[in-house]
């Protein structure tokens, strides 16, 4: 049950290897101002959960039979709109790591990771126009919207304890989940599915990338800074508030008056780690979570047995399981 | 024929201010924190040269009928990249000041000046795709990577004397020329215009292009402070070397020594500004425009007879007469 990313994503793992290395190459080669930041960017470090996530059903979907370079290609799109979004995140959030290593931004400068960022969305929304596909440039142009509506109100709220959980998992879906919902449709539009497989699809996608940014969330307090890459409680920090802390607040209204002042006095953060820690706010959160985790899986019912259904299955419990 | 860009303009003014109010509500109203940054993009001082243009072939291809909301949603598409293109820039050029104002980001930070570019880079993405025509996006998505293109190549070429004008003219195309031609050749095609004359209005908005970047060139070295908006010879003092410099480097080698030595001592850079000034530089690259201007409206010949056609005509030459 509780198998590594790496172990579970076998059955793409040549074909994920093949598409870092295009990845590193088309933005490294041509650009040696960009050359470090490519390495950098695509290094061993992934996780690369969203082209896995594209390339599996992409190969549920086709039955059988051999995926196209346009399936592939567009797990390379999606990746290259993720890492453009994170590079441009941390410019906006002045975060100096990501992952455990130092930040475009704080490695290369803000130069470098504006131009690095938008040569990527520029590159991906060139090779999306070329695959032919209205439907799929409208599913994929959809995710930039959201991506850049999710940055904004996430600098709308911060510090906002009257953020309501609806809220919270609105503006996840936005950060997170719309891409990984959007791009597994767009998947399966490729393959020609019904309209129903491909919108269930979509569900799956939502309700997992749901599932995975409320993990994110919990780790953020239960994790240890080693394993996060980033500090411990720095979403919290950066006024951030997610699941654990909304619900929290329900029962710890102290919280409310550290937040108010932003962690102002000494210790207040620390004392507002503890009492979240000391909630039923990461309990809670995991139920939401596993909530999350269990729709995603019932969307996949309709879908023809095969080892890449069974991948997108146990990918469900996947994200779970990182909390253990 | 030395006609402000305003009265030019009267034949699509009005369309233009629906345009301006547009943009502005699209970009402020939803997200305070970008309100000011929107007043401050889309205010008074912009030429809206670009959705001009897009606008006056759209008339003259429709000839005589009414242009649909598609081309006024392209127009807007248009301005949208190129202001997105424009705050990035400066975050990227670190500029300070552009016609004449404090730009985004150092009036509101990187964060907002990132934010407020890949939103609109995102909002425009969305319209595009929503226009229904795939190859007005293949033509849009291809100018979004020429821009990346150009800005990485100015970056890379700072300060390199031994850029030739073909390679000048390349970076003015990506940065410049390619949106107007492109944006040109996309009015047409949403026009339904034959390919030969989509192809001859893409012709005229690349010389066109090339012809006004020549000119801001120029007027770099011949412009007051106060009329540019901008410090005279801020390009050459950032190692952004261009048509006058490059025909200047033939005459004077000393230049060769300020520029390679990134005018380090006291006094370099003004005299460099003096060796450009002294030379045919500035004379040599006025009859690079007029050839491009010249190009540009022999591409109109088979243009049907319009106020239209008439106004995008009178553009070369209002391009060249900003020289004087």
């Amino acid at each position: 049950m509780t198998s590594s990313a790496t172990s579970l994503f076998a059955p793409v793992e040549a074909d994920l290897c093949v598409l870092t290395e295009n990845l590193k190459k088309l933005i490294g080669a041509r650009h040696p101002v960009l050359f470090a930041a490519a390495e950098h960017l695509f290094g061993a470090k992934g996780k690369r959960l969203r082209p896995a996530i594209v390339l599996l059903i992409s190969y549920a979907t086709m039955m059988g039979k051999e995926i196209s370079q346009r399936h592939r290609r567009l797990a390379e799109i999606t990746e290259m709109i993720h890492t453009a979004s994170l590079v441009h995140d941390d410019v906006v959030d002045e975060s100096e790591v990501r992952r455990g290593i130092p930040t475009v931004h704080s490695s290369f400068g803000n130069r470098i990771a504006v131009l690095a960022g938008d040569f990527l969305f520029a590159q991906s929304s060139w090779y999306l126009a070329n695959l032919d596909n209205l439907e799929v440039v409208k599913l994929l142009s959809e995710v930039i919207m959201d991506l850049a509506e999710g940055e904004i109100q996430q600098g709308l709220s911060r510090f906002a304890c009257n953020l309501s959980i609806e809220a919270y998992l609105e503006k996840s879906y936005y950060k997170t989940a719309s891409l990984i919902a959007n791009s597994s449709k767009a998947a399966a539009v490729l393959s020609d599915a019904s309209s129903e497989m491909a919108n269930d699809l979509y569900q799956y996608g939502r309700h997992l990338g749901l599932a995975f940014q409320i993990v994110d969330d919990i780790l953020d307090f239960t994790g240890s800074t080693e394993a996060l890459g980033k500090p411990a409680g720095s979403d919290l920090k950066s006024g951030n508030l997610t699941a654990p802390v909304l619900f929290a607040l329900e029962e710890k209204p102290y919280l409310e008056v550290l937040i108010d002042r932003e962690f102002a006095q000494a210790g207040d953060w620390e004392q507002a780690i503890s009492l979240v820690r000391d909630s039923r706010g990461i309990e809670r959160s995991r139920e939401l979570a596993n909530h999350h985790a269990h729709l995603a899986s019932e969307y996949l019912h309709d879908l023809p047995p095969s080892e890449a259904r069974h991948t997108l299955l146990q990918l469900s419990d996947y994200v779970l399981s990182r909390l253990y």
